[in-house]
């Protein structure tokens, strides 16, 4: 690999940072890639801390100002890693000044937004990808592939559920993620539009109707005293502060092509860990995925002899499975960080032409248009039918 | 047992009437019941086949007329293994003349009927009992005897699903099942029914509220030759018929306490034979549940210490789990009949005193007033909210 | 089903008598059978219990002298269902009658019995057959059909575990079936000797030699009050009654055609309820099944391509699975008294003509051959290699 | 981490080469390590492939000869990632100059050389680990610590199966793995030797006694045309090389304080690809692992109420579990790459003094004791009891 160097900076350096530098790091060890890769700055709040950070992840230098770091003309790549509320200011200066550009999910938290950062990638010739980094675990590839191949035949059935349980206790502290205007939304927004966007990437179709609940189980939560000040939130003197998103979503929807879709958010699943898990069934296949199980896909195939049909727990750990063939022997599996190590490949090979971006900004702006549907819907209770004689 | 044996008419030589018969026939082999039973007559639609069931499943008599038996002063006991749309009429006649009625589910096919049974039953002094067998499975008895005992907590998540393939394939023929007038409703009523009625009576709540969604896949089905005539339609020459039902339904509900629940319905989700599903998400614990493994409960109980927690895989066939003792060594599983064994059991118990009526009547109004929410929430289309920009 | 019935007389009043008398009572209720069926006669050991128990299991008649029943004309059919010591007597003084014999397994308690009885049952021209009862799981059966049809190719493993856990508490109650002169052998007799039939019938091939150890955990165990004099042995006034018998058998086992195979049978897998396990690797493809979830088989294609294996968990209730059709809708499972149901059905059809009897007293041979092995390699002691350097 | 920097020579650059540089480069980023880690040099057999192998798993400097980088004074470690046949004379000499060495497993192809390796260890003051990665499992060091806590009680039985299927087909080419000079042994020292030390290990006992069986299945093997010359046998123009060792190895064992083990391991197991598992049965509970789900472990906790007891599924992803918590959210998995880092921060740990060396060369020495008995035992036919009447 005797190239220019991809250039990379970095802003945010939280887990999402962690996360990236990794896979910035791990990706040309494993996977022949057509440019080298330099981890040049990370840029971060206050110039201490980031300094840390960047010796701990691997950045050579560190910044506090992104508009500069953005200004540099050794820079190739701003790798967006904040909370939503930043990603529109940033990604649209970034592709004004012809970077290519990493955008974490969610696309942005306002609609208005993530249509302005769709316009602005259409206007540049930068690649802009938005980071639904699970469109890159080996098993759900895989299964994209079966169902373009029409194995599955005409779809009509998409069951989603991302289910979590990590503020199921309502002693569990305040956190950024529960205040509506640096997070944009709750369960629906983190977790739910993963969902989304894995359902209309899987089924190559996009949702056109929804019928959404959004609710919010406890009310406030504690604030603890290492987290005064969190995140640029002023939660002064406060013991606990108000939840103004929703710990749960669910809404049902129908596909343009007539697919029935069931989906579910939350962060309020006891014992599910991390269940983001997806069944769609077609007229002649199925396929069945959860994260928790992040190996292996079932598949359905509903042409094999009656007798003998059955979900096959299929591990996709094969040589000639999507991403596996770069790492270990078949069976022995991979973990989460290797979705943002596939990203950082397919970006770079977006980067040099070698490959299709995506998703791009209207993929993620698709997904913020459904995201923006289900909260009008929740918000408008009329379309509640009450169940006659119940006196509640 | 040497006590006034209790004398049984059934209606209905279906698969149903089958079941109930073996049900019949093994309740007193395995339970120690306080009233012998007798099987005296069968009653059909005509003579030559009911006579032939009769022998077949073990009736003294047989009968072509419902109304004649109902009038016997020998019969202490009418179950009604007919369709929906005969429900009423028998057992509101047999209640007036003091019979003890079990009635197969759904309780009628209209919220009108229902309540008139529902209305019949409290004005009468004998057991009327609907037939949500599934309140009989070892497992979601012991389910139930767990959140009573507090061990989820307040419920927040409702999750359930009765899932099959059956008619997935759009060649397989056409039967009375899809026929609104006959059968009432599609998925919603069959299958979907059920999973309303163990979610409420799980919970111990009703459901307050739904927005729902039911879809037609297939538009018509062929006729197989000798269906001409089936179950009563005229099917005349058409070699085709439409399907007047739902073939998939999906809503999301508020309960009164405000649990989250979302309830699919379908026979059309290929690959899943009988999944009847049902998860229940509290503060405290989860329990989840697939009749396809009705031998096992799955229990996560969120007070263990954190690095033990995990889903409980409980072979419910102890001798201390509900139902089981009765039966084989543990470990040894039971089938789908037992189910039926069991709502025998509990009917002539309930009968003689010994135990409460569950589910009453009225237990099956609530179900049809939620079907009829359901319904009348998918006929108005207004309660969609289009997402923007999505061109459909 | 107007032909001259099979008259049935039935020794034995304990758990598998009630099993098979449920068996006989049910399996012409559900399967067109050559012959109608006549539970005639049950035998025990006192008048009062058995004649009780005759009422409740459903029989004619009673009687406390099986030479007696054996001796009249009107009976054809014999079925033992006493404890092994006692199989050998029964057997051949009803064949030498011209009886029909359903034996439970084993076949007897010892080699030499065993062979009297198959020498008997090939002297005589009536059907003779042993209860190995696991044949008749739908899963299974249809296991051996895709073996037979060539799908797994060449055979290399058999992995065969039967995992019990109810003498895991080392304060569990002695019973009779930890007494070598009553019960033949422990864990070995009792469920080993399943999963040697099942292996040698799945894979089509005889187990040639074996290397085995034996090992009884618990030395003795407590006697209840109730137990006084339990199934005729002396416990006179001991408070403890010593175990003779194994707790665990474990062997690697060469099948003539070159197969290894791997053994396990214990009841002190603690969490195993009912673990009977098989596993079948050959050259083409595998199977695995666990009779606690008995409905399900796992069938693995290897001639698929690569990316699309997986084991295929196959719902082995479809109407052209083997025993299914006669039950419920696909889906709906069955439990563990089908299996007598399934062999009370065999056994009528080969006594008719229209089946071959299987398993005969041959295979039953067959499996104590192999068990007497196990026992002769685990009594001697030289066969272990001791590990060098081990100070044990 | 300001210290002064351990720094590593790594002999070997094949796939295990391949994953320990991976693990040295990953440990510092994501724990908090008492010494920096520097990549020194890498060693290889032939200067152009070891300097191409340096840059792209990035080591500073390369050589071709070990005996000189260990006689380097600025080398601090010696990571030997060659064939075991050559680990005797690179870890007796690394160790005699005064290195820290962390050795591959198995620990040496004969039981001579493991002896002379842990006497080496023995009279050094350096670390000298041997790579028995697996121990490193989140999951297994989970079982481990409940295992000592006593949670399962007195152990009975060990069930350890490790079963691959990529020599399942006769037609795969040949390998240096199947070479007796190279390999030492086939499934059994490549896969059963992992089986063995994890039993060990986790029961906190030695085997002291087996009763084993060696079968090679496929007597010769194509050798491909690249492969010509593969890891240094001479395979000159032979078109088919004959199999030297095992495909499968099964064995009964005793361990000293009396539990039952049952050991397999295999190469040719058709469907199960990396199934490394090890079930183990104690009086108070139990545990199951698998690592086709590396993230799980299954836990039976015979003290619960009887009708509470079933196997849990506890997702090892916590942060108070064993390693977890440097990584990332509760149940976002780990894949197979983090036992090596895992590895390497215990290694650096125990060069710190912070931790104890485990597993030690002693650890090891034990594991080549049971299989050389394992040889030894396989190697007497005489201790295979012929099944009686078998005509084979």
């Amino acid at each position: 690999m005797t190239t220019t160097p991809l250039r990379i900076a970095m802003i945010g350096t939280g887990f999402m940072g962690r996360m990236h530098s990794h896979a910035w790091r791990t990706a040309p060890r494993f996977f022949d890639l057509p440019r080298d890769i330099e981890l040049v700055t990370l840029v971060g709040r206050t110039a201490a801390a980031t300094a840390r950070a960047a010796t701990e992840l691997g950045w050579q230098e560190h910044s506090t100002n992104w508009r500069d770091v953005i200004a540099r003309d050794d820079i190739d790549v701003i790798d967006i890693c904040t909370p939503g509320d930043t990603h529109a200011d940033i990604a649209i200066a970034a592709l004004a000044a012809g970077k290519h550009v990493l955008c974490e999910k969610p696309l942005a938290n306002s609609l208005a937004e993530a249509e302005a950062m769709a316009a602005a990638a259409t206007d540049s010739d930068a690649v802009a990808m938005c980071g639904f980094s699970y469109r890159r675990t080996p098993a759900l590839a895989f299964a994209r592939e079966l169902i373009r191949e029409g194995r599955l035949g005409r779809i009509r059935h998409v069951r989603a559920q991302y289910l979590q349980d990590w503020l199921s206790d309502p002693a569990a502290p305040y956190t950024w993620r529960l205040d509506r205007d640096r997070a944009g939304s709750g369960a629906l927004g983190d977790i739910g539009a993963h969902s989304i966007d894995t359902a209309q990437w899987l089924v190559g179709d996009e949702i056109a109707g929804v019928s959404a609940t959004l609710q919010t189980f406890v009310a406030s939560r504690p604030v603890m005293e290492s987290q005064q000040g969190l995140g640029g939130i002023a939660v002064a003197d406060a013991e606990r502060m108000p939840v103004t998103v929703d710990d749960a979503a669910a809404f049902t929807a129908r596909f343009r092509a007539g697919a029935l879709g069931v989906f579910e958010a939350t962060r309020m699943a006891t014992g599910r860990r991390n269940a983001n898990r997806i069944e769609i069934n077609g007229e002649r296949g199925a396929i069945a995925f959860d994260f928790e199980r992040m190996n292996e896909l079932e598949f359905f195939d509903a042409t094999l002899p009656n007798s003998e049909q059955g979900f096959r727990r299929i591990q996709v750990t094969d040589s000639d499975h999507p991403y596996a063939g770069a790492w270990w022997p078949v069976g022995h599996g991979l973990g989460y960080e290797h979705l943002f190590t596939h990203q950082a490949v397919d970006f770079v090979r977006a980067v040099a032409g070698e490959a299709e971006t995506e998703p791009t900004f209207d993929d993620a702006l698709a997904v913020q248009r459904v995201l923006a549907a289900v909260e009008k819907s929740a918000a408008d209770d009329s379309r509640f039918t009450l169940v006659e004689g119940s006196n509640s």
